[in-house]
């Protein structure tokens, strides 16, 4: 399994929704990119400057909407993650 | 419902009004971009170098008005929102 | 009322003062930017990193003079403001 | 009277001197630009990030030597005057 | 040997898989650049502001994946190695 | 006397030397600029964010060697100085 | 000699070697920038920003390798040195 370093988050990305105009599947290119997910990992905290290590907020399992611009790509045995930091992350849906 | 992460506040923007000349209505791009909205969740506060958690100074309910390159739209049950950081606000309308 | 966020502060712009040569009125662009105005309302004063509140320096009533690129132009209720942070304000005139 | 706003000061720029050829008085753009003047007015000191204020090291009276491009200029009751941190001045004639 | 200074790691990289079409093996630069790898040897923390040396997250043997445009190349003994900085580490292979 | 603000010191730049091709004195701008001098005058020292001074490392008298991008001009009774952080010398000639 | 100031290393670059193809040695600007050398001596350490000196974990005679864009070239009686800051070190060769 991939252990995220530090603050960050290991998500893995909603499935991108195709659109659909008058029932004609558009291309790849004007899907929507998702920019959400769910937490499948966090690391142990980032480090304070003096050393401490500052609790995760987020946990496994929670759905995270993040900053398009965000996170990442990492491959690991065949599936596709994003790595960002915790901070880019902007809401948690409850 | 989305929870904001950190010091990010979640903002339902007001409505676009409408510019008329002479009773015409302008079309979309000669409308002004709303920079006020109203405070529809908090996050629980930014953490400070020390981990300690800063409480937040908006709650839910407040009229704001922000700076116009503040914020990320997300969509959210058919619905848009601006996530910003709360020091992006510039000012509370009471 | 518009109440600026943390060390903001909202100004009254003073009136720009018309240039004229010869007795002719010149026209807008020909117009020195008025870089002066009266404070009408102040924050409760930033954060420090430890969370405490900083105290504000300026008050309401105080005529000051700021850099030409400070500040964010504002509309309330007919009027316009900048809202700037007090650290860009150089001078309080006495 | 302009009184500075924190670790600012007021700087009465000297007189620029005129250039002579064999003489002739050069032009305006041939003179070179001071870069230094007299102190008439000083700001309370810095913040420091605990909130406490940083006295000033300069005082009313002084002569000092600044970088070129230091300041902003403000016009008040008919005199210009520089607007700069008394950390972009980088010396005081004793 | 070398060891790494402060809080830097050195990382022995992945050997590049080769990618087939159609049982051809592709030429070079067609290869997935390999960010994964082995940390050989890790430095002995980096300092915090007040001197103190804050302790490695990690040790010799793990197994890392990292940004594609961390660390710099260096050559020591014929072999090849990155010379990162353990903040560029995303995850760890566990 | 120039006195030096802060963390800055006062250097009086060596002469430059004269590069000779088979005798023949070079043109000006062959000349190598000369990045050393000897320090004429230091600073009080710069002020810590908590507005303790610390002190200077180096003293009248140095002769150092400084980074060629380093200090301001200034003229001052008709010398050239160097005004310059102590910061941006890069070691003294012991 | 020269004494480094602050957290700076002066560092005695190793020969370049001769990149030779079929016993053929390649003009000058085929060989290889070293990125190699020994330390000959350290400076006393950076100020924190407390005024407290942090110890160099460098010491005359460590065999170093650094970034190839790290350090400003200074002639000193002759030989020709690189001056650097410690940080700007990637591993010592132990």
């Amino acid at each position: 399994m991939l252990k995220p370093l530090g603050d960050r988050i290991l998500v893995q990305v909603d499935e991108e929704k195709e659109q659909t105009v008058g029932g004609i599947v558009l291309a790849n290119n004007a899907k929507e990119k998702p920019q959400s997910g769910e937490v499948v990992a966090v690391g142990a905290g980032e480090k304070a400057p003096d050393g401490k290590v500052i609790p995760m907020t987020l946990k496994k399992g929670d759905k995270v909407i993040y900053d398009k611009y965000a996170g990442s790509e990492v491959k690991y045995e065949g599936n596709k993650y994003l790595v960002m930091h915790e901070k880019d992350v902007m809401a948690v849906i409850e």
